[in-house]
């Protein structure tokens, strides 16, 4: 059984439309990228595409030295929401050097180390959109309190923060967070409510490691022979599990978080 | 069976006579308070008792506005390491006000939003010194890779913060962490190969729970009658089980840490 997300999509939309009528000014998002690749240039195209549908301004800012004009927008009052488009091109900057300096109030992905804290701190104003996604689907399909969720693959923005969301306050969660180290997966998911996979690997959640009635949220997205595919396998599209689509799942949600963060980035501005 | 510290703690000392010979000056530490119950005069009593034993110069500092005086001792030079005595008096005051306001590079109790940001990105120079503690005192008894750890109990400090730094690379582990909404706890923490147990209440984690071999990482600290308890009961004080002692345990490894901290902050504050 295929998840809908169009409540979720409605909530979102819904928090934009707020914001949007407190605003007197079109929000300004930019996509800063050292390395504009076809891959990339189709990815921008799209961001621009879904940023003109919600009224965002939008632009694509192309960069041979990525540290001095994250300095410069930093401190641009012209600008509400920062992308940065991965990945690097620039070998001496890692993830982290981006994380640290990048503006926590422009900071539209979630992914400075300010904003990982203030998650920590169960303060979820911008926390990285994929993981924020999966969080928002899963809360829509189930009450979150006590559920065993099983949560496969640990990248920092994805795996970890989704962990670190679902045992919190207010959701309260009991989540198991697994790693390819793992020696008794199956029968850790077997026994779950719930699995948040996100390890990219096409296909790779079978049934042989799911129990009927388990909603599962698939946060792959797999190129294969040109073809996409998420991180679950196709025998599980069947009407005994539950599971968001690939493409039409996570990824929707998730673009629209990061629209719903550009108008809560241009809040922050004016309160600077 | 009693789990040595031995150890961990020489390992501690090490770093901080390297740490020690390359200083020229004595390192400062400040512990703030305004909120100095006879409680608190104690427990700082110990704190300097600690701090002179590795050579820190230490003061208390009473005050009557915390957040005014983080304001200053966050920029003093002459100032390495600042704790801040808790529960606070201010009830206009929380914890994340304190948490953000901290000087990161002074953070020695690793309490900051900044440094749990940096925690999330699998960076460890200030963590929450109990949950590395109880890191330190786990990888010390085994390797973490594919073992199963159950983190029972899920305050930010410790619960929470073992937990995301468990999961890392470099250890890998298959971590669950749990909180009082868990339906199956028993059934959890019987296939584990550890548990951390941090609820602080009295001598909760008994036999029923635990399976011969596991090691248990006792972080409480409870008074009851007048006498001081872990969180692990009696009865599992047994050759069977592996068990920190309460105390001389977790809260040793953790005083010594927050030290060898004060000596990094020295470090920091010198590159500044």
């Amino acid at each position: 059984m295929i998840i809908k997300i169009d409540k979720v999509l409605e909530k979102l939309e819904d928090e934009i439309d707020i914001i949007k009528s407190k605003l007197i000014k079109t929000p300004k998002m930019i996509s800063i990228s050292d390395n504009l690749t076809s891959a990339t240039r189709s990815y921008l195209k799209s961001q621009k595409k879904i940023a003109n549908k919600y009224g965002i301004d939008f632009s694509v800012i192309e960069t041979d030295d990525i540290v001095k004009d994250l300095n410069k927008y930093n401190n641009d009052k012209n600008i509400d929401g920062i992308f940065v488009s991965r990945p690097l091109k620039n070998k001496n900057y890692q993830e982290i050097d981006i994380a640290r300096l990048l503006n926590p109030n422009k900071d539209i992905e979630g992914l400075s180390v300010y904003n990982m804290g203030e998650m920590v701190y169960e303060n979820e104003y911008f926390v990285p959109c994929t993981a924020e996604s999966a969080i928002k689907i899963l809360e829509n399909c189930m009450d979150l309190e006590g559920k065993n969720i099983v949560v496969i693959g640990r990248s920092i923005n994805v795996g970890k923060a989704a962990a670190i969301m679902l045992e919190r306050k207010n959701r309260s969660a009991t989540v198991t967070i697994t790693n390819s180290r793992t020696k008794n997966l199956k029968e850790l998911t077997m026994k779950a409510d719930a699995v948040i996979v996100a390890i990219g690997k096409a296909e790779y959640l079978t049934k042989d490691f799911i129990k009927e009635g388990t909603y599962i949220i698939d946060v792959g997205i797999n190129f294969k022979n040109g073809k996409l595919f998420g991180d679950v396998s196709k025998d599980l599209y069947d009407k005994n599990y539950y599971i968001t689509p690939v493409p039409g799942g996570v990824g929707t949600i998730t673009s629209t978080i990061l629209m719903r963060n550009v108008f809560r980035a241009a809040i922050k501005n004016i309160k600077q």
